[in-house]
């Protein structure tokens, strides 16, 4: 036999998450993962499951009825929009601003569709004239990619424009939205997108894990008149909506991680409890107070005022600071975790979170006094 | 604006879980699970995530570096082990023996590869001798896939004997113990297991969502000789790799499910601290219990008792009862759930779990009390 290791319980420190996410996890939603498990096709899990699927609508602002949590991270979201629409040779304009662009391509060809992928500078939003000459260049693409917030960037994108570029040149649209969804306005049915996906632990202020979709109608008649089968048994939304399906009896798919499930309600409750508009203007609020503080530290904003998440604010590492002895320091000695740069930005950029429960004044005085001391 | 839906905190009721998974979760599990969210690259939590390894090394009973947990649950465990090693045209066995072996079929196909299926009766370990034959009738099969212990049917094949043949035959083995993990012996090492899957839910008694993964040397060489990319790039291991690899700096892949990592850790140091070869003892012995309490009520074993999983007990529904009623006011009256049948044994059998921190004896004792008061 090989020997047990010999290992203590685990007891995290209590950070105060400003990083591009996890965010800080609502305490409620912390408490509501520790209630009993029960099974998955137990009536009052699967009753609870209707309600989670009405919040999510509500997030998404969309009356889709292919709205579910798939059961893995927003990488796994997004997975899910491109392996059951995308078939090989399918053409899809991939808009690249970041490294969640980039990831995007790299699902095309996995699905061995083709890609056409149009480069934006990294912290500029896409720009929505560049996408409507490809669209006229690539009359048979059927799809239109895009981030809307990009987390490594900070840049926010014009999903509505853009969506409907791409219905106007019959593609469909695919939206990465992990970290905008309950951050900055988004309306699935008002904008006309087409598949859309998201994370647990952005705006949402959920344990990182699960990663919500909808699909619209447009999306679903894609999926439905495939010719050929979906490459992933474990994302393929005509069998996971058997079961998340809520007419009649629910067919066993995979096991849910009734947890988790239990903390994402909680905390879409949340969100349905301060009402969307609410939540998108207290980001903002926030945004806003951060702003004022870093500029007087001196420190100067990645992506232009007007394309800036208030949720994710990338700032240039001043001359001659050290990146990662700074992150330490905050870390060491506020137990504040802020993000280091990612791809082009690793190095030059930090990135400071205001998402969800973490979008409140506390941290913001917080963040901005422990950067004022260690820059000091 | 679409409305917000008015939705309550969500209380679940506290079940007696004895279906086939989820099994009754530790309640050191759960509230592991509620402990504070850290950022997934904090230098605390990948200390952690090496602590994790070290124990699924000790549950696996192996020395294999590339050991970790899929974000995401068995199923995708499961395509992990397809998709990052068959490749288009590589001919796998499979032996389907129930509904496992059936997914693994799914899983062949849809990687392009070719599978050639060897089907057993439902209730009926997998023959060697049959694996052997077609071993030797396909000289060119690359892959030997079969489940270790059938979910569906309760049946227990001989893992080591099988993974013996694959080995003498060139083949790779793939081995589903979703089930098996932590209830049975299982050796990977001893075994020669070359890739293995298993779940959170089962016999670690950790809240569903995870999927524990182990690749052995020849696993790893093949993985690095493929001429194709993986089809998943969520399910990449050797990109996941570069963010569990204890070597160097841990690159970011996708947002690990911290909270559900800190769950999994506690529930594999309760199984450590328990010691592998006392909870193989443990279940057998409540199995031995409730074996012969079913005996008395009449109901007969799916499986032959030399192939029965301790901790899967599949029984026949007796005539002219009704299962669907029965499974209802165990739930309704006792708090308790059992599993219906799967696939063929739909209707026709329960299957009653002893699994991890549910193989206890005042489970066996309610379990066995209460079926005799509803079948009266």
């Amino acid at each position: 036999m090989i020997a047990a290791p010999q290992v203590s319980p685990f007891t995290p420190p209590r950070r105060t998450l400003m990083g591009p996410g996890p965010s800080d996890v609502y305490p409620e939603v912390l408490l509501a993962q520790a209630r009993p498990t029960v099974g998955h096709l137990d009536p009052l899990f699967v009753a609870m499951m209707d309600e989670l699927k009405a919040l999510l609508q509500y997030a998404f602002q969309t009356q889709n009825e292919m709205t579910m949590a798939v059961s893995a991270p927003g990488s796994a979201g997004m997975e899910t929009c491109f392996v059951n629409l995308v078939e090989p040779g399918d053409k899809v304009i991939v808009c690249r601003n970041g490294v969640f662009g980039e990831r995007m391509r790299q699902n095309v060809v996995r699905c061995r569709g083709e890609a056409v992928v149009l480069d934006f500078d990294w912290g500029k939003p896409v720009d929505p004239a560049v996408v409507e000459a490809a669209l006229k260049e690539h009359p048979d693409a059927r799809f239109l990619a895009f981030v809307h917030a990009e987390t490594s960037t900070g840049a926010l994108s014009d999903a509505q424009t853009l969506c409907r570029l791409a219905r106007e040149h019959d593609c469909l649209s695919i939206v990465d939205a992990v970290t905008s969804l309950g951050g900055v306005e988004l309306r699935v049915d008002d904008w006309g997108i087409d598949a859309i996906y998201s994370g647990s632990q952005k705006c949402l202020s959920c344990v990182p894990g699960l990663s919500p979709v909808s699909f619209g109608p447009r999306a679903v008649a894609k999926l439905k008149a495939r010719g050929t089968e979906v490459q992933s048994w474990f994302l393929d939304q005509t069998l996971v909506m058997g079961y998340w399906s809520g007419a009649g009896k629910r067919a066993y798919h995979h096991t849910a991680p009734v947890n988790a499930l239990y903390a994402l309600h909680e905390s879409l409750r949340l969100l349905a409890n301060e009402g969307l508009e609410n939540a998108w203007q207290r980001h903002a609020a926030m945004h806003q107070e951060l702003r004022a503080g870093l500029e007087r530290l001196g420190l100067e904003f990645v992506v232009a005022e007007a394309h800036r998440l208030p949720q994710l604010n990338a700032v240039y590492i001043p001359t001659g600071v050290e990146d990662a002895a700074v992150r330490n320091r905050l870390l060491q000695n506020y137990n504040l975790e802020i993000g280091a740069g990612l791809g082009a930005l690793a190095g030059k950029a930090w990135r400071i979170g205001l998402m969800g429960y973490g979008a409140r004044r506390e941290n913001v005085a917080l963040c901005l006094k422990a950067m004022e001391e260690v820059l000091r």
